[in-house]
């Protein structure tokens, strides 16, 4: 497995570099968050705030397997979470208020975090950069569409799910060595672990920011963490010393 | 442009096939019949079954620009048209009984046209094999894998639209020349004219059978059409002579 000092300068030229986009590049819990804020004022009469989040998060992770990710299965789990907070009460009139609060999602402006955009297009000169990002196809499209930095990316993957799997898939699809292969996220689970896994480097942004330090799995695989997308670029410079 | 008669033999030796999926290889029109019919029964004390129809697929229309293509899209907008048929009035009973039939969409299996297996099969012999259909990413992923044909496919696609420049896209993706490129599928709008129209070959399967012959679209571009997949290999094999 590659780490940081085992791979040897030349293999290191040229790199591409996956990014995660949700909370990496732009802020999106965040919508998430406001939602499910109005959501529980919508059923304040119901029942308390603690209570509402907790059946509303209850229906999302259920529904995750069967609806996946995005904006139409978090308003599916709302509308679901509603009937059974009203004990099956919910009137025409709130529902429709959450499919209203469900297309707000959509039209939330793509906000960028602070040095995405600059650290791509340095980054850009010297590598290949490719966006993976999990989640709703036509939702992740426009969002990329959106953010005006789909042009520093000469791949675009929208995929159903982040796994050592899926990442060895868009590897072998692009014949990309995974020594060669660096990944940048704000998800252990998702954008860290399944890249160190087979092979290839990772960085890891935390959306909550904390320090700048290295992690290890215990198995020898390590990967660095940085506390925002401005360190970026020197310490990929730092990679190849 | 590309037509059945102007490539020279050495150029169409190893096609690279594309196939749609719904329906093409697989039942999908027939989910979405089965729901909107028990839609209608749902709301029948409401409104007569041709207005009811009527306002679903306004809705459906409407919506596909905000919310794609997909179950979940399809069950948003049936709760939509439920409140506007209902005049507001729809109880939560009603609402709910909309999220199964919704729920009921994904849990119909995959029922695979007749022939479309042994097709797969002989083709994948002589020709590389792209699964290109567009939809929702779980849901279409979820399809694929449930069918038993992932395995024919060196690549599967799953797209936010099919247009010239989608398949454009995909084809610089893999540096497969256009005149290489031949797509397999139901749809003249989505399937045939947008790959004519960047210099690929297609033949057309019409969902409800009609009879073998050729179109042209005016232009000089022209496309081949079959009753069944069956009929596929010969059909390619031809191409060759």
């Amino acid at each position: 497995m590659a780490t940081s000092t085992a791979v040897p300068k030349d293999a290191q030229a040229g790199l591409v570099i996956g990014f995660d986009a949700d909370d990496t590049l732009w802020h999106n819990e965040i919508y998430y968050r406001q939602a499910a804020e109005r959501f529980r004022a919508l059923l304040g009469a119901y029942q308390a705030p603690e209570q509402i989040e907790k059946t509303l998060s209850e229906f999302e992770v259920r529904n995750i397997s069967l609806y996946g990710y995005g904006f139409k299965s978090f308003t599916l789990s709302m509308i679901e979470a509603a009937i059974a907070i009203t004990a099956r009460q919910a009137p025409a009139e709130l529902i429709d208020s959450i499919l209203q609060i469900g297309r707000g999602m959509l039209n939330g402006e793509v906000l960028l975090f602070e040095h995405a955009r600059d650290t791509l297009r340095r980054l850009a000169d010297d590598h290949v950069l490719m966006l993976i990002t999990k989640g709703d196809l036509l939702e992740q499209g426009n969002k990329v569409r959106r953010s005006g930095l789909a042009g520093f990316f000469r791949y675009i993957e929208i995929v159903e799910d982040k796994t050592p799997e899926s990442y060895r898939a868009l590897l072998d699809k692009y014949a990309i060595p995974a020594r060669r292969f660096l990944m940048v996220g704000n998800s252990l689970k998702s954008d860290i672990l399944p890249v160190l896994e087979i092979g290839g480097r990772a960085i890891f942004v935390p959306y909550e920011h904390t320090w700048a330090h290295e992690h290890a799995d215990g198995r020898g695989r390590s990967h660095h963490e940085i506390e925002h997308l401005g360190q970026l670029p020197s310490l990929i410079a730092s990679l190849d010393a």
